[in-house]
């Protein structure tokens, strides 16, 4: 039956990336509120696609973008799993970057001569969602549906911190009932090297504002008589690293656990190159936390980065003011098992009493979101692995990543289970960045591991 | 003769303030390139007023705006004076900020109840101009002219460093002769406190920016292997102070000249008060150098601040990216015997020598001023002393500045004359903020101020 399904899966390529060039076109980016519209046409496309599943699909309204959620017949027999994706975007700038607009993708080759979809959302995540809606289109047509129960919960606020989706899962509890949650929204470790997830890093992302002047003054007339607010923003924020790349606030590393001897073995011996690394990134020289391995700096050990600086005349040319306010935007990776509240009153305790007199301070918390670990014997790990096996050819590699998917501790602080990661990224797909891209190979064979998990699932106890 | 004109000047306010109105709703911002147009009316509708004050206008392009430069007629048995004022004015963002649009003049109360005209250039220096323009229209009028031979020479891009005027007074050396130079573009020291400002703070303006990666990074990814940007320059422009407020750049203050004791004790019995200077800015506290009095910090006293700061993702909610650049204007003022070559070429070498090798550096410098310093007991100044009372009905103070008119400079150097500094605004005028205003008092005993020295300057030595 599997060999059926995988069959029509490689039969149908073309017919796959149509599809998702149209999920690609619709440009919802959650952020912004001028896409209000173009959410919800977004969230109805999913939904039609998994109607033709054979799923019973409901749009559910949150108080922001909604939720579509949907369901096979239920089968008590069999295992659960519930399958999470999120069909909202990162915004599209800088727009002049782009090679081909955002919202038109383009087949083409990337850098190192592969093909590849470019858009905004190609591979974060609509191509990776899309892999599970094209193997359970093929489950259905081939087989009348998948050997397991699925329950799909595609939500459309990831890339703004999935500010509702808290109280949705809590609301829908019993509807979500599952025995593992299944995320395809991480990466390979590389092309050819299919991984399977099992660490992510939290997230804490805040807003900083100083406050010096009521109006911005001119920087002759008053300048030297009081402190400016973009001068105190940058003393403030140089305080919150040491020199060798340590976040300097008290109590930052208390709870980060630490790596053991075999993890450090695993990730030393993975086809990892600093130069391929530093080449990728486009920078001078490589820079992180000392004492540590490049891997090891991206996977367990916490961050704090400036994510956007506001403050003053921004325009060509000169314009001679002391700004009356001066903002950043500042986030810290968290590792296990790093506490997002804890890390958030650590750092704004750090900046109060920094802060001088002379201006105002006001800290807005965007979003937080806990640090993951599945263990890698866990059964699902193991079945996921064959299922990988069977998409590739194969066997995965066990890796942690350093980006942030919270719905993993929501699903195991709100339901008890356990989430499975596993992605077909390829880390120069450039997500959050412009000419996002995903690869089309990675398309087929996340469409076939896809379809081999729901196969492997459901040999889990139910 | 004097008296006939300052009565004509007294009888016909109302006219002189429709006519500045309309000098303040053409929108001359001199960095915008979409002003361009603007900016030729603007020069056109000066040239129109010094034609009916009897010149012989021309306007003369430059390689950005153009001048306006007229003569009357020349005696050689009179002395010569050069007028120089601007007709462009700063950016007029933020915009919400303003209560009344910034190119619709509105007279209205100030905050102290005192009637002013409300728009951007209103004192700097549209206002200013208008008091000379009116008070030679009155000599012309009332008199056939001033009994001085004078030639105006309006710029239009003080705005922006004055970048073409330093070729364009060369080029035009043998017309611009004259005895000694006429500037409006300074404050009194405040209402009912007239000033005659004989020393200014210099400038050195500059653009920084440090490139990172060569793309926008998502900060999960890639966060914790490579130097930020935005966190590298922030680190690196935090180097510039120390916490006593000192610039912290080697060489910096080593040609600043020494506060007199005389100096201090002028400036001590001035009426000055921290805590409605305080007020008036609106920050919770004065900061500056420490060992000095605010009047010290703004007059004497050389500063380093960050005008603009402009990294990564500026809008609303949350973008988890590392930025591939961040950028800064950061500007210097300086004061006597500093010389901006020498302190650009020092913040060069500072911000060089600090950077770390994991970003790079480039510095723009947008434009340089050097400071100036006219003596009190110049001829000019005790025939401008004389003037004033007349204006005002007041003795002027002595004083200097914290802000830059380069042109004193320049026309030291390319001239060899000195520049006599007298002008009409108030210290609350919000000069290039939002709410730009010019008080109606000023203007008129400022027109008054300026026809009475065209009057006293013809006992100059020619």
């Amino acid at each position: 039956m599997l060999d059926k399904i995988l069959q029509h899966i490689d039969a149908t390529r073309q017919q796959s990336l149509e599809g998702l060039k149209a999920f690609l076109r619709i440009p919802s980016v959650s952020t912004k509120p001028e896409h209000v519209s173009d959410m919800k046409r977004c969230a109805q496309f999913v939904a039609d696609q998994l109607a033709a599943c054979g799923f019973a699909p409901q749009i559910l309204p949150t108080k922001g973008h909604p939720v579509v959620l949907a369901k096979t017949s239920h089968d008590p027999n069999r295992p659960t799993v519930l399958f999470y994706g999120h069909y909202d975007v990162q915004p599209e700038e800088p727009l002049e970057q782009w090679t081909t607009p955002p919202f038109e993708p383009t087949v083409r080759k990337d850098d190192t001569g592969h093909d590849a979809v470019f858009a905004r959302g190609a591979v974060d995540d609509k191509g990776q969602v899309w892999c599970h809606l094209q193997a359970l289109l093929a489950h259905k047509q081939q087989g009348g549906g998948p050997p397991v129960n699925v329950i799909a919960l595609i939500e459309g606020e990831e890339e703004i911190g999935s500010v509702n989706l808290y109280d949705f899962v809590k609301q829908h509890a019993a509807d979500l009932r599952a025995d593992i949650a299944l995320v395809s929204d991480t990466n390979q470790f590389a092309r050819n090297v299919p991984a399977i997830t099992y660490g992510l890093r939290g997230l804490v992302y805040t807003e900083v504002t100083l406050t010096g002047p009521s109006h911005d003054l001119h920087s002759g007339l008053y300048g030297g008589t009081l402190q400016n607010p973009a001068n105190a923003l940058c003393e403030l924020l140089a305080t919150l690293h040491t020199p060798d790349g340590k976040v300097n606030i008290p109590g930052f590393y208390d709870d980060v656990r630490k790596l053991t001897d075999q993890e450090r073995k695993i990730w030393a011996s993975l086809p990892f190159n600093d130069e391929s690394h530093r080449k990728e990134m486009g920078v001078p020289a490589l820079f992180g936390e000392a004492g540590f391995t490049t891997l090891e700096r991206k996977w367990a050990r916490p961050t704090l980065d400036i994510n956007g600086l506001t403050s003053g005349y921004q325009g060509p040319g000169a314009k001679t003011i002391i700004p009356a306010k001066a903002s950043a935007k500042v986030s810290m990776r968290l590792v296990p098992d790093q506490d997002p509240k804890k890390i958030e009153a650590a750092f704004r305790a750090a900046l109060e009493s920094r802060l001088p007199k002379t201006v105002t301070l006001d800290i807005h918390v965007h979003s937080g979101a806990s640090p993951t670990l599945l263990p890698i014997d866990n059964p699902a790990t193991q079945l996921a692995a064959k299922a990988v096996k069977t998409g590739f050819g194969l066997d995965p590699v066990f890796m942690r990543e350093g980006g942030t998917v919270p719905v993993g501790t929501l699903f195991k602080a709100a339901l008890g289970i356990d989430t499975l990661f596993i992605g077909f990224g390829l880390s120069d797909d450039r997500v959050h960045s412009p000419n996002e891209k995903f690869d089309l190979d990675a398309l087929h064979k996340g469409t076939r591991t896809a379809a081999a998990l729901y196969a492997e699932l459901a040999d889990l106890k139910a």
